[in-house]
């Protein structure tokens, strides 16, 4: 089946994006805004809880915000100044209301709703005991076993509860919590998934990414800090540090990829630094050619800092449907063998003839970039050269990033020579992981303490995988949660 | 709002029915069979869950269970030799997909369905114990808190868990239970909410109503008696009786209006116990008129009976439409001050001039005699004299039936005269509570030890009503827990 | 596919009902409960068409009154004080929204809405002759020629070009039309759709049946007589007609099954000519039987006729779902072989060892017949013998009324004694036709001009049959504008 | 409301493509893939028509092609080797199924179908004679007009009988017809909308643009010309010049905005035209300025045209979000207040403190304009000077195009100065005329016989304005065309 993301196919997907806000009018409209903002984070589906001073209120939805959030009746039914929500992506056997966030559980001291991005990496074995001692879990999600770790904690207040439950994870986690007292922000100690904060007259925001603090006219004030909990009650901000202190190490691929352009980083514009990595990798591999072409869209910022550097003119060579907001399913047996472009059509007037350098993101499992070569040729370029705006992609992320599987990954079966002919480009070349990390201000890759998360080009996990390191095979039954609405 | 069910908004309402199967190929497509013909049982939603050796599946929706479980990929998706099923009732405010059975839960000793009839009486009490201890509730379900007894039972196999956890509960029960080793259904001690069991070949079969084990072709064998385990496993049929023996006190409203004329309920025929009551009514309070009419279609079989014994002709004076399945909202407030008769109509050719007799099963408001005995008035009634097959019902019901609060209760409020008056009839009668026990075999009510729960009549409840002695105020924030589907 | 229907399935089936408002506040509501009460008369499709004296405005929908036209968004835009309506049945091949009525054109002097119960005979031959000379169809409708003929028609008025279009017509057709300048109701000069008159306050209405002006809280005034027009102009109503007289035959299977019992056709009760039908069947075939049992509910009046007449007690033997409303599709192929009972189940208790005669109202194909008489053998009865209500059903009707055609009429291939084989009776018989019409009142039927159009049991055809005379193919083209709407 | 389209809100709208497949198998595959291909050109609705050798099917759908015609239902009932289909942009209030075209009728010849796009000057005065003669219409259309003139047409063989009806026709058409004999494809005589020709194979493709023509594998033919048409019986093709030769005078938009960039419109590369005309602008208007911003993504082309030949980078100034195809109708009356930037953000980062040149193609209301000028200011920008890639429009199309009143325009009413006034901009240009035609390879544009037309900047209208000149009031009760469908 082929749709209309026969190129995005081929990425890395984040797996969430949460927003909060904390004392202000209409919140869930704003919360509904911020969602909508972090669509890119996460497709199919999103929720958002409010509290209203006496009672949560709950609409999650299988789909995208617009459609779902933007009803009046729904958002008029989230009452309260207080609300947060959550995108998901997930894989498809996964997916079910059940597991849509923010999730909600009524604990002994009131309500207490969980918005999260991130990955437990030894969720699977605090499950286990968990039902062990008579706890019944309502979802195949990771992030329920944070609530039952409140739950069933010994300590008194919530907020020790919470610190006593945070302690026993491991893993990727930002989290935005609610509770009838306040709201809760925190960060895993390395911080490896990002969550900023800001503020929108008298209320706090928070955000995985800048761009929803803008869509809402909210200022940024500054990123939650690894190993951070922020606790606002009312106007009343407090910052709490129950962790040992540890050095940072976000996931370098937000800006590889994942974040917004117009988003900041861990204070670093995202469109800048891939700016730079695109000038980093002209440098490091530059091309005879007449014209840089980026794939749209997330090739763009690089292609432009390529183009800079090189002097070589940037072009759009590929064309993007306006339409590839929705899925296109091919229909007819009969015209599957066209090469159908859908999605993205080649500016045949502009390339003919023309020796071209094709700038893009990532190269995950190869296939797009085949079919993107084989683009340019059909519309008669001379030579296309592939130039990646990040290392080569070799292992899988455990901390909420949806990879495939490592035998899929072209960079972990095939050296570079091999990709270079599995994708039928003329030249080949990625940026180099010292290149990267110039990119973001460093002097290339320091051999201890790496400031960033690059266990996908590295392999070098910073935290332990508990979860893969048991047998890991998943529970059968929980298939029966895969409930079906009617 | 007018429905097509101006009437049937005036009865009690049965708040669920349900139906397993043990060790039958396509155990799925049973269920849905017998939940159909169990549909007047509960109309607001319906779930069926089935075991395939390896895992549970269930499919829940609101509504009918034609329209969602008379789908093939639904059906097929069931997968398994065993199933159960449920149908709902329950008032707007509290109805949520979350809330629809059956139930399940992972367990430390795999998985756990139940279906449940009845209400427990004690609920909120061991709700707020086990939230106390660390558990987290999914649903506002009473049902709920049995799984959870049995989740922190510290019994070690789980039958024993099972017995544990019955022990602790208050209140009207049928269960049908289904664990990765068989299928357990039981009765509460009392008996006061039915359930059969009959056998299709070789698969065992349990029911609310025999009339749904007429549906799938089975036979009956027995009811499930009072206090009694009955347990299947495979081929292997074990029964157990936890409970200290009592005299049991099933409902006397099945044979008065819930259960279908064509069903046997403890071993009475239910058409014959409301022809007996009707004949009763016609001794007790007979009339001077020229027809019998019954309310249709509920007060049809008393009318046979009443018209058999009096000599007075039996006649349809009051049509009922075809189309009352759909709710028929009566749009434009225009037309709202007339007389509407979307679900019945006077048959004005027979009745105009006549004296006639109405019989009709019960009598909840009185909002619906009123607007009957104004029908029939409407189009040349000479007389109207009403009789009630059933003695008036001045108390709420705690055992699993949806009652009005009892000031609006009409016997609650008014004495015979007032009643007579306010639905405008030229005579009314109930008939007695003695007369009601005669039709059912028995010399009349006994002082002590009444073989009926007939509380609803007397106020005499069979159970201490512990959520009732409490504040017994519901927990606002389960609001939240109404989940909204987009 | 087995339905809830299993019944059903084997009638006769009415194609349309009309109803029309003139001169009423909200007058589409009015005709939405008018429309609801004739649903009997066609429940694939409805429509509605309001005038409010500007703009003519038209809802029309597949599926049932209620679940359309009971949504107030779509009753405000039904704006005006004359609207009409109608509901449809037909076949599946032919549905479309194109062919939903009210039909609507606009023509020359304004616009002009047509409602139509009825079937036109020389249709095909019209609109050959139309498209010829460069009319342009947009439905497969024989309704859009009446349309058609008026808006080519070369007299000056409308009601002369609408007289003139009628001419040319054979067949049936009871007709409510809409123009600016007021409604027009008429019938075919046999009279052989139904057609009455009634008034609420100043507002006059039309309706099939005399049922749907007692919804709407109307009064009955007469029947439009065959080969009448009424033109009502604001308060102003008048008579016309353009015919030479001749003697009415009206559809005589309306007493026998379409019309509701409540209602009153041509000035008989239908209620009272069922009973007397069942009457007469008892004084013609009586039985030695211990219970008298219809099958409900069409059944139901000639059953308690005969059980008056003949002294043998009337019984609910077979008792209904209450839930037939909706098509339940029987799922899985495992459990077919069950004798599922959906829709009807006998009533054990009540029928083992006794001999029972059942009452029903017509056979067409014999398949429910057999069922039923299978179904009382099961559940014990000693004897079955079946009496039914009208004549053999033995030839196909061209009135607008869906028949099988004539070889599947179980009457049409075989004698009385094969057809109780076939249904497995232990006695067989139908009311003979002379008493069907003592039932009406008359003293038999008369040999020449017999008082009602009764072709489906005498092969007596009162029109022409053009369409049916010529090779009568229908154009294949048409399958075209079986649009779908997604 | 504002939507993610608060810039798009603010163009002209074309109001359709068009797309016919002769020949191929699946053809109706290829249509929906084509369809997909023009979905900028209409997003209302849209529809396909085939021909299987016996008969016509037709599916017709508000919404987008994706959604609708991407099911294999839809694909596999739309049988044939010849099929042609329709996306539609309309203004609200004349939107129905009935208007969505294929339109299709049956006439004496056979059936016809008619996919066009333009628009019809005198379509209401040729409508109104029709209706007088006896015609029906069943839409709104100024395209039924067409085969109304086909079906009443004196002429003798079909093509006769069309040239006749063209003959007959004002306005702007590109039609592609399928009757059973064949395809026939055609330009109005000034050819002011495009239509192409490609083939697959053996198959003839008619599209609006070349996009469609690489979407399916197809290869480019040549433009239809104007006033030619193209027939295609099997795998003959003739032309035919039925009209007096006139110079063409193609609509110049289609450079401009409507287009493609993609796209090769009477042999001009609309990429290349609107980088010539964003260099020519360069000229004309230089600023002195550090970033280059297009407004995306319609000015992109123009602002690389602009920044290659003034020198200044050109840069991601504004980021658009990905989920743009889906409307997000903006939840809470508290938000409306805040700078909401759900569609389009500022980059931040690289604005503050930047003097930047903004390319947009054109201005129509200016309200979008404001605000983005508004959104460099609040991000920072030292100076904001816009630059538009056409003349101002200052009048309203009649071809075919969305235009808003003259009112509305802002260049009706504004000088350049009130201009830049209102849009807050430091500077504000627009490239001449003259400008514009240099960069179509032109020399300016000439005094008489322009080779464009180009009415909506200089209000030089190529062919008479027939209803305009009438009262030209619409008829109200076409209102009542507008059927719902529930």
């Amino acid at each position: 089946m082929l749709t209309t993301h026969p190129f995005d196919d081929d990425k890395l997907r984040e797996e969430c994006g949460i927003f909060g806000v904390s004392g202000a009018e209409g919140a869930a409209a704003l919360v509904a805004l911020g969602l909508h903002a972090l669509q890119h984070r996460g497709q199919e589906a999103a929720g958002i809880t409010s509290w209203d001073g006496r009672a949560f209120h709950t609409h999650r939805a299988m789909g995208h915000v617009a459609g779902n959030f933007d009803r009046d009746d729904v958002i008029r039914a989230l009452a309260g100044n207080t609300a947060c929500g959550h995108v998901r992506y997930s894989t498809t056997g996964e997916t079910s209301l059940r597991n849509v966030q923010p999730l909600y559980a009524e604990l002994a001291s009131g309500g207490f709703a969980v918005a999260h991005n991130g990955n437990i990496s030894n969720a699977m074995r605090i499950r286990r005991d968990l039902i062990r001692s008579g706890s019944i879990f309502q979802s195949t999600s990771d992030t329920e076993t944070i609530i039952h770790l409140v739950a069933t904690s010994s300590y008194r207040t919530l907020i020790d509860k919470f610190i006593d439950a945070l302690k026993q994870l491991e893993g990727a986690y930002s989290l935005i919590c609610m509770t009838p007292e306040g709201m809760i922000a925190c960060r895993d100690p390395l911080g490896i998934r990002p969550l900023v904060m800001g503020k929108l007259g008298d209320s706090v925001i928070f955000a995985s990414e800048t761009v929803a603090l803008d869509v809402v006219g909210a200022e940024f004030l500054r990123s939650v800090e690894p190993g951070e909990l922020v606790i606002v009650k009312g106007t009343e901000i407090s910052s709490h540090r129950p962790f040992a202190p540890q050095a940072a190490r976000p996931c370098i691929f937000e800006w590889v990829y994942f974040s917004r352009p117009d988003s900041i980083a861990d204070e670093h514009s995202v469109y800048s630094v891939r700016k730079a990595i695109g000038a980093q990798l002209a440098i490091e591999s530059p091309a005879d050619a007449d014209l840089v072409i980026p794939v749209p869209d997330s090739g763009t910022p690089a292609a432009i800092g390529y183009a800079q550097e090189s002097g070589v003119p940037f072009e759009l060579g590929i064309i993007r449907s306006h339409y590839v907001g929705r899925t296109f399913i091919q229909p007819g047996d009969k015209v599957r063998h066209l090469g159908v472009k859908l999605k993205h059509n080649a500016n045949r007037a502009l390339i003919k003839g023309r020796r071209v350098v094709l700038i893009d993101d990532s190269i995950v499992r190869g296939t797009t970039s085949l079919k993107i070569v084989q683009m340019m040729r059909e519309a008669g370029a001379a030579e296309v050269h592939m130039r990646i705006a990040s290392p080569p992609t070799r292992h899988s992320c455990f901390y909420g990033v949806d990879t495939p599987e490592r035998s899929k990954l072209l960079a972990a079966t095939h050296d570079l020579e091999a990709m270079r002919t599995y994708i039928q480009a003329d030249s080949l070349a990625f940026v180099s992981i010292d290149g990267l990390y110039k990119a973001l201000g460093s002097e290339g890759r320091p051999r201890v303490k790496p400031g960033f998360c690059d266990a996908c080009f590295t392999g070098d996990y910073p935290t332990p995988l508990t979860d893969q390191d048991e047998s890991g095979t998943p529970v059968d039954q929980f298939a029966l949660l895969e409930e079906r609405v009617g």
